[in-house]
Order: C-alpha cells, then structure tokens, then sequence
C-alpha cells in the first residue's frame, strides 16, 4: 500500500476544554485527536488518523506535543501544512512546526525521551490567571526532603508503583533520566525527562514528592514504595491541571 | 448617616468572560462591578455599592484593581473579608487584600497614580496560553523610534488626541510620569504609569507607539498629533484582551 507521505508536527494545546488527547470510543466529548482528525480529514480530503506521541488526559496541557499522520492525497508543500492547520483549528491547538519524516516514523515508538513540567502554585490566593495551569498546594514543604526523595526515583526502575490501574503495558521499567525541582515567584516547578512514562506516573510521583515534603512519606521509604509494586504504596494523584507535555525527543 | 465601616479592596480579574467592570444600564452582561454587588450584598445583607478605581473596559484584565464599598451592617473582621469574597466569587476573579479605610477615602477620586500593562505577542504562532491575555503583532517594529516618541508622550499634556470619543470628563490633562517598553521573550511589555488615563487612552498610545515603529507616524509627529487635540490625528486603538490595570497608588 502507497501511504503517500509522513508528516510529523509539534503541537501546542491548552486541555482546559478536551477530555484528553485519545478518542474515545463511543463517546462524543470533544478531544484533541478528534479536532485533528476531522480537520485534517478535511484538508486533506481522505480520512485521516493521527498517531501521537503521549496521549494526554483530560485537562492536561501541551506545549512541545508531536503527532504524525500519512496522507496520499494531500499535495500542500510541507512548509504550509501548519499555516493550513491553524487556520482551521480553534485558537485553543496550535500547530508549532511541521516537516516530512521517514515512512518508518512513528510519533510514539520512535521517540527516545519526553519532558513534562507540573505546575504548583504556592500563592495563598490562586491568581485568575495560572488558576487553569497550576495545582494550588499551600503546606509547608520541606524542599531538600524532596530533592533526596528525587535522587531515589532518578533511574531505571520498575514503577508499577506510580502507575493508575487501567492500563496495559508490556513491561512497566522505565528510566528516569532528571527531575528538577524549581522554585519561580510562588510556583514550584518540577521537570521530568525519561524515556517513557506510565499511565499517571508524573501525576502520583508528583503527589508522593508533595507527601514527602510534608513529613508524611520519609525519602527513605521511596526505595520501598518501588519494591513493592503496588499503587497502593505511593503516594496520591495530583490533579491534571498543572502538567505539560513539554518536549518529544527523537 | 452612618455609612458603617469604608472597606478597600484589591482585586485581580481575568476579564476575557465580562462586559467590562461597570454595570450596563439596562443590560444583564456579566460585569465585574455586578457581581462583586451581588456577592458582597448577599454577604453583608444589605444593599452594597462599589465604587472603583478603573473602570476597566469589556476584555480588559486586572492585576492590581482597587474598589471600596461602605457597610453598615456587615460585622466581618476586615482580615477575614477576602476569604468571604473568594468563597463566593467565580475563580476568575480574586480579592487580594482587604483594609479599612477613612471614611473620605475613594477608589477614583483619591487615586495618586495608576499603572497599566500592555501585552503584544511578537510569537508567529499566538501560544494557546498567552492568546487571551495579549495582542499578536507581527509588523517588524523600530524599538529605537518607538523609545523616541515615548519621550514626547511623557509628561503632562492634554491628551485629548488619544481618547476615544464618547467620555465626559471636565479635562483632558494627564500627566504620564513613565512609559517602559521591554521586550521578554516572545513579548513587547508597555507600562505605562500615570496621574489618570483618558477613555481608551493606554490602547490609543499603543496603537499609535506601534504605527511609529513601523514607520507610518514619525516620532517627530507626537508633538503635532498632541497639539491637535484631535482623536483622528493619533493612532489605531489596539485591542482590549492585552491590557493589564497593574497598581494603584494612594
């Protein structure tokens, strides 16, 4: 089969209004894959289906996200798909850039390492302004606690115990290759770069970093919550306001 | 008569969802004014007025808003005032600090200086995060004239050729004690820090700081325009959506 060309473009969504990237099934809530598809469908004049790099949850943001689709009709020069794109897309998805890649590119399996940031906000009052970007979490936090708490979940690891249930994954051995922790005006920023992510693992690693600052979870007892393998171990969701898909890495 | 105690407040909004701060008369759009009325009535349990410092237009956001209100009946703590408020405002607008002030005290009228921001967006791509809080303007601009006009608007003048007809006020004089153009980023920063601004007067400097720095107006025309006292010799008003009221000093 002649599946024409393979575009890859980076994306940039606020999730305030999605109920996530993925369509689902039998639903008709407005996601994100179901504003691209429709849309580029409609461009292209063939049906199109886009593969994503991380299929992020309800409410969750995207400044560096990255999808690929295969068009055979679709003549537009490479330069000018993301001027078509957002010309069509409401001002809630921008498409950033976008470029021809090899027939062999898949947004998700080929990436090598994904970014994202969580967003807390220590302000007493939540600003109308960061109120849809940021979690409000106004305890005292022991910051150094936390940071040695980082250096026991930097790494490879089994992290079935940061992972929601309702997901099927092979294996759930990921590396974590940095998190950072960042203090900017009154929002604490985390960043974490590995090479995969389980279903809601920056969420509960996030949750379980806040558990430890407070007091309630020693960072000595993070080597045991991934023994043990089990969810119930860790430490709570945060909620998905405050995280970002920053950056897709191939 | 008694007007009981004289609280000030200040305030942050985003005002994308209102019909700018004043209550329409005889129109039933959301403004700020009318719901901080009906929270704070409802609070107090009687009838309260506000009165403000700015009244911010429809799309117009605010950082540093001030307004105050008499109550008679309201037997609050003034501490506990801004927790009252925002367990009741929509979280798209905040109270941020409350006092009691001398019962001469007005919001307007006793104003020292105001300053406002305002936001222009040089990204190709307006960023779905920024989109509803500053004005995308992609014209290549001469930042070096522009700071050269900005120096014949400093100053008190009659302004009259920069606000938007439609207003009554006894004089057009203001005077702009400072005018900071910073680019950060993606961004073009204006502050603007003055005695009072006329109707539409931040947006109408802008637009007319822009068209300098594009080369349509000269700077050398600033002082002409001002001499003319005419609101068709000055610039384009540049959109409402990127203008911040920042502060207001007593």
């Amino acid at each position: 089969m002649n599946r024409g060309r393979n575009i890859k473009v980076i994306l940039a969504y606020d999730g305030t209004n999605y109920h996530g990237f993925q369509i689902q099934k039998g639903k008709r809530l407005p996601t994100i894959q179901g504003v691209l598809q429709r849309e580029l469908s409609h461009l292209a004049k063939e049906t199109i289906t886009v593969t994503t790099a991380g299929r992020t949850d309800s409410g969750v943001h995207a400044r560096g996200q990255v999808f690929n689709f295969f068009t055979g009709n679709w003549q537009i020069p490479v330069d000018r798909v993301i001027y078509a794109l957002n010309s069509v897309l409401p001002p809630d998805i921008r498409a950033l850039s976008a470029e021809e890649v090899d027939l062999g590119f898949h947004a998700r399996y080929s990436a090598l390492a994904k970014t994202y940031c969580y967003y807390i906000s220590r302000d007493q009052i939540v600003s109308p302004f960061t109120r849809l970007y940021s979690y409000q979490y106004n305890y005292p936090l022991d910051l150094d606690d936390m940071r040695q708490a980082v250096l026991h979940i930097t790494g490879e690891h089994d992290f079935k115990s940061f992972m929601a249930s309702g997901s099927l994954v092979k294996s759930t051995i990921r590396t974590i290759y940095q998190i950072d922790l960042i203090e900017k005006d009154k929002m604490l920023i985390f960043t974490f770069r590995g090479n995969g992510f389980l279903y809601h693992m920056v969420r509960i690693i996030t949750g379980t970093l806040l558990q430890v600052g407070t007091g309630k979870i020693h960072y000595s007892e993070i080597e045991t919550i991934l023994k043990k393998c089990d969810r119930k171990s860790a430490g709570a969701t945060v909620p998905a306001l405050g995280l970002f898909l920053e950056r897709v890495e191939y």
